[in-house]
């Protein structure tokens, strides 16, 4: 088979994945959702062409959902509240997506969604559609997957996409960057909030969200409280009796539930629902959105721009004896940087 | 004058520079010193080239000082920690420099150190050095002309580097990124502790010093118990009766001290010099400064590629058209990237 007639069938067949992926019945439809995010997550370079070229086709039909991302420590009860809230958005006439960015699924095969028994009936739901982690490399190659299986997912009528992440590294940075919406689940341990604020995640939350507080009532309140007045002294929080309160900016909020005895999902999904009337209403939605997509164009082109210096020929032949030097004080760095660059031509 | 020629008598007059940096009488030394580090910050092609060479032939004779960066929101009372810490060590014999890195100081002109009359003493000393931030841009552009500033003023025997930051932006990362130790000024304020943990500064913090502890001793008290306590939530503050406490291993401490009353100085320095002695020991000051010039040298290279790309026409020709079309939700992101990177060939 000619390298055209290869191309011509591909381009044929992957117009058939893109029609059953927008059109098609139920199974159908699932099964080349599946099949596209397969192809998208290939290495292979003409799987790669024929990838950008279906993403193309589909951009038009995406966009259309409500983007949640929600990130937490292992232990929070993350699958559970998953679940019970993948379920409920399906009751209320929605089609879930739940999708996975674990840079640590590259050693480990996968730790998040990769056992979909976790979430035992949302991911035999006709309405719904799980995928676990890519395990494509750096976090930047596990969170561009992610994001353009979102893409898909939403060209396949999935109208609320949920992005799960475990506070590994980087990644709810990642998330928090590919996502209209940032939850924080948190358990009520007093140093868990530090935790979170030294990271820098709780920064990156729209709401905070304590779980498991049927467990320990009194210290699920005291929890809501301490990270209240810690979001207040970060700035991020309004004071409601503030005579500069603006209710045309959103400020995080801070609720308790429990997932497991499913307790707190309406007021949960309430408050989601409030988030997005007012990030709709003043714009923030569509500009986080324009941003995010600059952002992660400028982040592949770096990332693109690396890959290439390492492999440049005179590069390789090179770079070794500059780190050496460099590590030994014979050599500046900058002086290093630019000798280097120097060999791109 | 030919090229040659005048690159003949730029070399000549560059090795008199580096004679005079290196074994020159007081006062031509530190003019010296002044020259090339003027030199470096030369944004001139030629300058550029001149002044990598000074740096490969003063290369040899740095790196045996000991750096210190010094952070802290304005009104915290650096300018007066320095002077005051700069007079105690030259009177201990040493010969202190003091650098910025202030990326503001593109816009403002300097506001750190371009008034040399706040340290009015230290300024004027024979035994002193000290140099405003340079202001050539980007904080990375910023912070490599300050690194090759302490490089030159190692070689011109300064032995104690002082880098001063004001808490702008990620300045303190790229301070603590150049530094062997990286002290934090903090005023004995509630709720400033949780700023400098939400900034992730906290973290990089060697030492936190509790400055104008005279005004309020009972709230510098209170400041320091809770900063340590901080600390040890954060997993960085070891429990002195904790039998796992690793005494081979640094942990931070919190100090309290008047930098305007010249109290707490010696408190201060016998800290710096235990943490020095114990790095050293351990060999985790030689292999932060190799991780420190490595890290430095892909930071340059990154800088440089992206300027590459940016400079290249067919990208010049094209990005706009990219960037609209990402904005606007035309073409995927990771999709623009690719073309825009299959441009450079």
């Amino acid at each position: 088979m000619s390298g055209d007639t290869h191309s011509a069938a591909s381009s044929s067949a992957d117009q058939s994945l893109a029609d059953a992926l927008l059109h098609g019945a139920e199974v159908p439809r699932r099964r080349a959702l599946a099949k596209a995010i397969t192809l998208l997550e290939s290495t292979r370079p003409d799987h790669r062409v024929r990838g950008d070229a279906l993403l193309n086709t589909l951009l038009p039909h995406s966009g259309r959902s409500f983007r949640l991302g929600i990130s937490g420590v292992p232990g929070v009860g993350k699958s559970t509240f998953i679940e019970a809230l993948g379920l409920h958005l399906i009751g209320l006439g929605h089609r879930v997506a739940v999708l996975a960015v674990d840079p640590s699924s590259t050693v480990s095969g996968g730790s998040i969604l990769g056992d979909k028994t976790r979430m035992e009936q949302l991911s035999v739901h006709p309405q719904a559609y799980i995928r676990p982690s890519p395990s494509s490399g750096t976090l930047g190659g596990v969170a561009e997957k992610t994001r353009e299986s979102m893409l898909l997912a939403e060209a396949a009528g999935h109208d609320i996409v949920i992005v799960e992440t475990v506070g590994v590294g980087q990644s709810e940075t990642a998330v928090s960057a590919m996502t209209d919406m940032f939850v924080l689940l948190q358990l009520p341990n007093a140093g868990d909030d530090l935790q979170a604020i030294k990271k820098g995640v709780m920064e990156l939350a729209d709401l905070v969200v304590i779980n498991k507080a049927d467990i320990d009532e009194h210290a699920a309140t005291r929890a809501r409280a301490q990270i209240t007045s810690a979001l207040r002294l970060l700035g991020m929080h309004g004071h409601p009796d503030h005579a500069h309160h603006d209710r045309q900016i959103w400020h995080p909020e801070v609720i308790q539930l429990s997932a497991l005895k499913q307790q707190g999902l309406a007021t949960f999904w309430d408050c989601v629902s409030r988030f997005r009337a007012l990030q709709t209403a003043n714009g923030q939605l569509a500009q986080r959105r324009q941003q995010q997509s600059l952002a992660w164009m400028w982040e592949r082109i770096e990332a693109g721009l690396r890959a290439r210096f390492k492999a440049h020929a005179a590069v390789q032949a090179q770079l070794p004896d500059s780190i050496e030097a460099v590590r030994d004080g014979r050599l500046a760095a900058s002086v290093a940087a630019r000798r280097l660059l120097d060999l791109l031509v």
